[in-house]
């Protein structure tokens, strides 16, 4: 189908699909709560009939341990297409508190440009906007550019708990060559933009064991390492003043950025003081050489995410704990592997760990990070997709979080994920009031479709 | 009286004495407990009786806010005799877990040359001791050698936080030239010991404050300077490796040891290996350069009693907090000043703070420390009177704590304090089964006798 004419469709549908994601965000699909499990199997059954609704040729709602999983598929009968997986979810965070709401959470109302509903940017209007595209195309009688699979979840807001068990499952079902997730933000209102990296995570307990018991600080402060002190000083070794990593090995997989990369993100309206401001610091801070984007987007970190140990209560107790903790968690460029990380650190606060204690490190989880190098392919497709639907070049991005659904694609179905969304930094997507710019959802089924036709033509 | 005299006079009457001591600890003179507060009046009462019937020209219950003060006297009317105050407390700690006890805490019992009974050893046991001395000094028709005072407070083991108040408002009436405490222990079974240094206290909490609000360490890690990580910092730049403390002037006014107090600690049995066991520690550690009774006895210390922030709970939570807290304090050599140190410590705080957090220094308590000098005349005469008293010596020891009442005397009374308790380290003062050795009963009658003899010689 010509340029123009699937684009010409879509804008003849606009109130057709404005109707149409309404009608799904009424469907209060809140996984976490009990009483939702039967609205929750009715949203899964709707996106199934929608499904085969727009032409479809297979469209299931598929049991898992937990909430189902919605799979849908077109697949062209003639074989070598490239295979496109479009993943997203169909579960919403609960509405409290619920009276801070200006229109009902399940009650889809347009005010000025937006569309106000639970799940209306995360994730359900995103969702649809491919659900819209692929009517578009298929709507003129016509076929789409490429094998295209939906995989809608409905636990992604409770850690999916299930998916990657059904994922492992399902692989052959679900082979393909990219992935696209609509589930992102743009870096700002009108600027479009596209995640091509996510950092990982691995995540430890430093036990730190001193005397069997608390000790009076009076009759043995002296004579003792403190458990809190060690905890202290362990910490301190883990990073330099200047906030590079001092566990040795620790950035031998860590890739520097491109210059084509530093460049996209300072060409960004980035503000550091606006930035500071509104975490309410004195002053940023992190490791020297970077940007406050590179450093939050690229470079791994080593953050204490608690300490304890001794008395915290009000006043005053004269004690020397028998124990202190850390919790530390090393954000991860891509390239790094989570557990050779975990590994490193281990190793170091063994050696680093002052003498009078005993320190032990507990794994507690870990995810992988995820890159797709700017130059790749599905890359050049998606900011060309990007540029016809919203009509500018999108920005290239990345995120200081995990996706880990995207880490799962990587690993058991080997191939790269494109994040495309068009939901904006303000949109309460966890909070009362959450809303999507309806001229997003607009422009970001014209991008969906358009990256059809791009990845069709690769 | 001759030496020989009054010896014999507490042996003829042993029976009587422990008699009387075994009444004086039937009554069960819980402080903490409401329900006792009546008992808490008849003890008082029964003390004022008692010495009054001894001998003593004035004595009288005296009301504070809390519990009642019993105060008594004995003056010479030539002027310009040594005065002694002999402090004590006839309050006791509660009994829980009352099923531990072998007989029940306020039916004293004699076990194999153990007195057994809830104060015993701390401290009513040891206050009859000084009662006892002054029935046998007088008891012949004689006088006392000294001018005497007993002030024998309700309220120890609740702070005796209406103590300085009395002594402040009673100045005059408590006027002396030296303080005598039995409240103290050996160091050892067989090891008669006089205290002759205490260490003092400042207490600090230190609050590190970062963003405004805990952060994703995803979205923010790398941003900004986190609080837990900045506090760990903090407490790492008070104390070297070496266990010495960092805060600029800190050991100004610390003195060191003479080779007298360093051999008469060398010389006492203590076991390092033991001791490390004993406390569960892999190895002993501390300040470099001093044996471990020198660290915990006369060095200095800075403590860390307490540190937290950020998430404490099982499994993990990816979030830097917005805020982290320690509470640390020092214990102070002799002639370290509480408030200084204190202000020493706040400006090093704010010196080595790192960037992007705001630190704050609150103050909590402090007690200044008290040492009186092993060639002041009073040691002299407390040593000649421990060695006629158990038959040897007694070593000169230090203690690591605090007693609060020391310093006061100090500061109000303006007079050294003699420690010369007879109790022994294993004896359960706060614990099930607390018991006294009889044997150091009836020696501590005769050290204070001997005491008042040897300081009306001075």
């Amino acid at each position: 189908m010509s340029e123009n004419l699937v684009m010409s469709v879509i804008d003849r549908n606009k109130e057709r699909y404005l109707e149409e994601v309404m009608e799904l965000l009424r469907i209060p699909s809140i996984s976490a709560l009990t009483q939702h499990r039967g609205d929750m199997r009715a949203c899964a059954e709707w996106l199934r009939d929608r499904l085969l609704a727009i032409g479809l040729q297979r469209a299931e709602v598929m049991g898992t341990a937990g909430h189902p999983v919605v799979y849908g598929e077109w697949m062209h009968p003639e074989p070598g297409r490239l295979t496109v997986l479009v993943y997203g979810h169909y579960d919403v965070q609960p509405v409290d508190p619920v009276e801070l709401w200006d229109s009902p959470p399940f009650e889809p109302q347009v005010r000025e440009g937006r569309l106000y509903a639970r799940g209306a940017a995360d994730d359900k209007g995103q969702v649809h906007m491919h659900m819209a595209a692929v009517h578009a195309l298929l709507s003129q009688g016509g076929e789409l550019p490429v094998n295209l699979k939906f995989l809608i979840e409905g636990e992604e807001e409770m850690g999916s708990e299930n998916l990657d068990e059904f994922i492992a499952a399902n692989r052959e079902m679900l082979a393909c060559d990219a992935a696209v997730i609509s589930d992102t933000s743009f870096f700002a209102a009108g600027v479009p933009s596209i995640t091509y990296g996510l950092r990982g995570l691995t995540y430890m307990q430093i036990d730190v064991a001193g005397p069997s018991s608390d000790l009076h600080s009076g009759s043995f402060g002296g004579a003792v390492m403190n458990p809190a002190e060690a905890v202290a000083r362990i910490i301190t070794r883990l990073k330099d003043e200047h906030g590079r990593i001092t566990v040795p090995g620790f950035y031998d997989e860590v890739r520097e950025l491109t210059e084509r990369e530093r460049e996209e993100f300072r060409r960004l309206p980035f503000d550091e003081t606006e930035y500071a401001e509104s975490l309410g610091v004195p002053e940023l801070w992190g490791e020297e050489g970077y940007s406050t984007l590179e450093r939050v987007w690229t470079r791994p970190t080593l953050e204490v995410n608690g300490i304890w140990g001794g008395f915290a209560g009000e006043g005053s107790k004269t004690v020397i704990p028998a124990e202190a903790h850390a919790k530390i968690s090393c954000r991860l460029a891509p390239y790094q592997d989570p557990d050779e990380i975990a590994s490193l650190v281990e190793a170091h606060v063994q050696e680093v760990c002052p003498p009078g204690v005993r320190a032990r490190v507990v794994r507690m989880h870990g995810g992988k990070p995820a890159l797709v190098p700017l130059d790749h392919p599905v890359m050049g497709a998606a900011s060309r997709a990007v540029e016809r639907g919203f009509g500018k070049p999108p920005v290239f991005i990345r995120e200081g979080g995990s996706i880990p659904v995207v880490a799962t694609f990587d690993a058991l179905l080997g191939v790269p994920t494109v994040l495309m969304g068009v939901g904006l930094p303000d949109e309460n997507a966890h909070a009362p009031n959450e809303w999507l710019l309806l001229e997003n959802y607009y422009n970001g089924i014209r991008s969906a479709a358009a990256l059809y036709e791009e990845l069709g033509c690769l």
